[in-house]
């Protein structure tokens, strides 16, 4: 550590005394950025900000938020702590126990594991519990709901299995978690539980910790249930800042929170609740690993008592926000972000990103200080509050929205990282430079390029007979650019992209460490990163050298460099997919009809295990979509153009335009946003992406149209196709305009 | 049971009344097999047969063979048991414990389950094994090969992991039996086990018996691992009836017998194994259900002991065989068979098809006492010795291979039977005889064609998500034929149809009975089969109704009713998947260099748990299959026009004419053997079906083409490309024979 250091120093020495000879070149910041970088440096990092509780209101959240603002200070940054009021519920108490056929109590703290050594420091820890669940106390019969999504439900109703009046006992995955207690109360349910099943992150995966890093039979997933869906940020200030003394709507208006109580629990316990199951033997895909015959209960023979208590009143959390004014254009603003509020100690998610990017500032501090400024203003964010629901990213981008819409030209999410292989998704203007960065940084491991890694992960991958992306393959085995993937929700891009209308990238490593198996556990530790998921934060000195290589070069660049045409492209596909969607619903509506007519579904079915047919539907129609379409091919025309002429061009151009045609790029991201918003959730109002209704993290594109055909609002559908291309329309008149400048 | 026979008399006295007046029909005589059949007195019989152990060598197997003779002979049939003396090795002593890393005893008897009458009578039951392993005693470690198949071995190879001088650890499932032990002893294994994991018939299929039908944490898999693929029957006579006194080779010369002990193990005892295993985490497809981290083992911390000690003796056999002479055509002959022997008490395995196939002998010898008499003969046949490999038929079908070359018509076979779906395969020209009996039978649970419930499951599975062969849900979709399934092996058919060219039926019902979890273990018995399999043997009654009604329909034809377009179409299908499969290999060797070229595999590996490239391969060559395409396309014309020239005036021949026709028909298919047999097995000689030389049970089509492809054996897909097309110009030429007598 001390040697690395001095090389750096060394490097920006002369680097600085070069400087009056030549000026520093992009490539001589990239390598002073590669120096200045050090894994052992991430490593006390991480083992001090995860070394007590810090989620929301804990002595230590806001301690690691004070260490941040001193760090950033002492590299030069213009760093401040803006403060947020929240509602945050806290469990008061959590009560779980079998009732019928037996006694059993079940629930509580996760163990102690001796190798573990924050696992002892749960002074400060809140037991299992997911914020925002719906406060009761009931005692109910159980029905297992498989993850606990449309499709799971519809396979019961199938089997003439409701979860009304009943607890529904849900697995995580398959879907976001907090889709699982709203979709439980909308089919009638009382209350809602939701296990980590050992075919998801348990022995299925890998050895338990500690032998392993997968999860244990006590540990439990924390998180929230807040209807993303609808709106993230504090459920009583959608759509404004929660400043402190903000206007703030009726907890029971607040259409986010759940009304039933719910908790987590670890698949100890779910086992013990399984064992007492009747009911008939469950579907094929809602198997999960555990050493029984799964059934789906509710034959009345099993009582489970649920009660939860929280104290729902406000808390301060403490984002930190570190500005580099720019030197030529401060008025444009990259904007980087990473959380640093966990559920327990939260290495990996989310302090191991947390310490990359503070690689990052640090990296820029000495570049700064050894004599260069960016071009542009660089903002780094480490939100605060993240986990309960985009706390603290969501309250500043709506308290600074106008300013973001001004001046912020991308914001830079990452999360927790881990070892592995590159994920990138975001706007997909900014998928060559991904592409490019990706070809000059190198995997740790394997000495290769982590773009080659990527490519050949999924040619070996598809090989070897796993399911691969069709597209992503296709571009690995032509060697071009990666697709980028779209982005749903999940972290704290989401109020920048979907809601202000910033492009966004979120970038991390992974695939090859266990974090799964601690996942917002108290085995998410230091511990348990360093043995498995990023021994010596390989991956984490790997992230801050991407990162702040995109950082840099969008920041130090004349003009942004995006290429819309790999938007276009994907746009196109997005249609391309949506109609396919379309024609294979309206197929299998006609399929399904013809089965019902035929009664095949009850010939086909065991007469000892009945699966009725499913229900009738009336087909799909034919929906609307030449405007869409048209407005599609307008935007491949006009990006085409606009790329064209600034390659020919945009070397060479002169101040004056420049400027204008900074300042036309600047915001034409929200040309996409459609002014009424998404049907029925108002906050999200991106055309192109946003996290399904009925996957959550997972993005839905073309959302106003994919998801009403989906959900067979066909109203909507015809509607949103015409507002999704009014959209395009709009993106592609303003790049129009900006190609106009060039010429 | 007493109203319905004296119904079933009434019955029988009015048509032997009316006999005078008006012959009975056809449909007359399938309507007193109806009534003749009954499901309580196939219950009886099944408790009866059930009620000690039955295997070879057993004093009640020899039991069961008398009582089927005396039951034949009661009802008329000229009936005998012929014996033969055959090679059946029965185990002295099994031994299994892990050494290492402590002292732990396995294996042994399958304890008694009070709920399982038969469970508390094992004095004469053997515990269990699998017959003609090789004896041996080693101690070794453990390496887990998954199904043990080439591809299980191929994937360890890449992960660095090897059998050699090792234990392999197999799980049932995936191909068939015999395949483990000798694939592991090719690969340098000292020795082999088998377990049932509970994910293929235990708690993850169904409730653990007695609680359901699933296979319990004790339940064992008996069964053969002589290798079926190479010859079935006895491995000292092969191609020659064992009659007692019989040539015999040298039992260290009979290449199918295995050269490694082997034992067959419960999920219990493979648990306390797996406990023990380091090594890699296996891949994806090798986890089984069991609640653990599967590893390969084979890092030397394990040693286990396994030695088995068998008598070689030989042992006699009894089959039993009943005949109805033909009245019109005495030298044709109808086979019908199911085999009697079990592995221990056989209740499922093979005493429920057993007991149907009772039923149908009743029902006929009830028909002939009224008066009837079948226009050709008909030869119902009880096989002993199936389970450790087709002995009693093999042996049999040696000894009457001329015979059966000359007279047989068809050998028709049942098999266990339980609750569910018709499955029916076998030779193609008669695909639409099955299917016109399939639509006449009723399904006893739902009131529908045993025909429309098939049709009805392929496409309620397929909407629902299932996987569906795209042949046979076409077929269903449009009402037409569903096709027969190919026979491959696993009972008594092979010699008739694969060895002497006799065509062949296999027909049974299943899929909603829980019989996979009793297989081959001491809870195959009377219990579990009423209570999980086949409830009331409604079932066992729909086997005889179907299987009567093909025999009946078959005997009394003037002709035999065959569809040759039905044969010619399915080998046109055959032929067009080995054209897929050439193509689809050329292009993955294609890729697989590519990518080894491109040192993909090893940047897509994980290097903490490294995976290597696969070994490199020569491209796939361009196959010569003119003359084989050319072959299919005249067998096409053939087999329009012999079946349209048929239809013409097949109903109007005179007697001269119809005799030569059936002459000619008769060993029609023979012209499919091809002289010199299969490649490196010449005991099988059937052009089209063949059990897989790396499946086993299931199926190959167009073996000497197909195997060699899939083997990389190019000069054998070459040369048998030719004898296949040289086989179906025979066939093709008969036909054109047949069809010059009709016109």
């Amino acid at each position: 550590m001390i040697i690395k250091k001095l090389l750096v120093a060394t490097w920006l020495a002369s680097a600085a005394t070069a400087a009056g000879a030549a000026a520093p070149t992009l490539a001589d910041r990239e390598k002073a950025l590669d120096a200045s970088v050090s894994a052992p440096e991430q490593m006390a990092w991480l083992k001090q900000m995860a070394s007590a509780p810090n989620h929301v209101g804990s002595a230590h959240d806001k301690a690691n938020a004070e260490f941040l603002l001193s760090q950033y200070k002492a590299w030069g940054w213009d760093a401040k702590i803006e403060e947020f009021e929240v509602l945050y519920p806290t469990p008061l108490s959590t009560t779980l126990e079998l009732v019928a056929p037996k006694p059993v109590k079940l629930g509580g703290q996760e163990p102690t594991i001796p190798e573990d050594a924050t696992s002892a420091n749960l002074k400060d820890a809140l037991p299992p519990y997911v914020a925002f669940q719906g406060d009761g106390d009931v005692t109910a019969d159980v029905v297992y709901v498989n993850y606990g999504l449309p499709q799971d439900y519809a396979a019961l109703a199938r089997r003439g299995i409701s979860v009304k009046g009943k607890i529904a006992l849900a697995r995580y995955g398959g879907g976001w978690r907090g889709l699982k207690p709203k979709l439980a109360q909308e089919q009638g349910a009382v209350g809602a539980l939701i296990y980590s099943d050992p075919a998801n992150d348990g022995y299925a995966t890998a050895d338990t910790y500690p032998n392993g890093g997968g999860r244990p039979s006590t540990g439990v997933q924390r998180g929230s249930v807040a209807d993303m869906t609808t709106y993230p940020g504090d459920p009583g200030t959608p759509g404004t800042g929660s400043i402190k003394g903000a206007r703030r709507i009726d907890r029971k208006d607040a259409v986010t929170i759940m009304k039933i109580p719910t908790l987590p629990i670890s698949y100890g316990d779910a086992m013990k609740i399984f064992a007492t199951l009747g009911g008939p033997i469950v579907p094929d895909n809602f198997r999960g690993a555990l050493p029984i015959t799964y059934r789906t209960g509710g034959d009345g023979k099993t009582q489970l008592h649920l009660a939860v208590k929280s104290d729902w009143s406000l808390k301060p959390i403490y984002n930190v926000i570190a500005t580099m004014k720019g030197k030529d254009r401060p008025d444009e603003w990259v904007v980087r972000g990473n959380h640093h509020d966990g559920w327990v100690f939260g290495a990996a998610d989310p302090l191991s990103g947390n310490v990359a990017m503070l690689s990052e500032a640090k990296a820029l501090g000495q570049l700064a200080r050894a004599g260069w400024r960016p071009s542009r203003t660089i903002v780094y964010t480490s939100w605060d509050a993240e986990e309960p629901m985009l706390l603290g990213s969501t309250e500043w981008a709506e308290t600074h929205e106008a300013e973001l819409k001004a001046k912020a030209i991308i914001y830079i999410n990452t999360d927790g990282n881990g070892r592995g292989f590159l994920g990138a998704e975001g706007s997909h203007q900014y998928q060559h430079l991904v592409n490019q960065v990706a070809a000059d940084v190198k995997d740790p491991q394997t000495g290769a390029s982590v773009l080659d890694r990527a490519r050949a992960k999924l040619r070996a991958d598809a090989f070897d007979g796993g399911r691969v992306d069709a597209g992503e393959l296709k571009a690995a085995e032509a060697g071009g650019d990666l697709p980028l993937g779209p982005l749903g929700s999940g972290s704290d891009y989401s109020s920048f992209l979907q809601h202000v209308g910033v492009p966004s990238l979120n970038i991390g490593f992974g695939g090859e460490g266990e974090s799964a198996g601690s996942y917002h556990s108290i085995y998410d530790s230091y511990d348990h990163f360093v043995r498995f998921d990023d021994p010596g934060l390989a991956y984490g000195a790997v992230l801050s050298k991407f990162v702040g290589r995109v950082v840099l070069r969008i920041a130090d660049a004349d003009t942004p460099p995006v290429r819309f045409t790999d938007l276009a492209t994907t746009v196109r596909m997005y249609l391309g997919e949506v109609k396919e969607l379309i024609d294979s619903r309206r197929k299998q509506d006609d399929k399904r009809s013809a089965l019902i007519a035929a009664d095949s579904f009850r010939l086909a079915s065991d007469p000892q295990a009945p699966v009725a047919a499913p229900v009738a539907e009336a087909p799909t129609p034919v929906i609307e979509l030449a405007a869409l379409d048209n407005a599609v091919g307008r935007l491949e025309a006009a990006a085409k153009a606009y790329d064209a002429a600034y390659a020919a061009k945009g070397a060479s151009l002169d101040a004056g335009k420049r400027a204008k045609l900074n300042a036309a790029l600047l915001g034409i991201d929200q040309a996409l946003l459609i002014p009424e918003g998404l049907p029925g959730r108002d906050w999200y109002r991106h055309a192109l992406y946003a996290p399904g209704r009925f996957t959550g993290y997972g993005a839905k594109t073309l959302p106003g149209v994919r998801e009403a055909v989906e959900e067979r609002r066909f109203g909507d559908a015809n509607l949103y196709a015409g507002r999704t291309a009014a959209a395009l329309d709009r993106l592609s008149a303003k790049l129009d305009a900006a190609r106009a400048i060039i010429n």
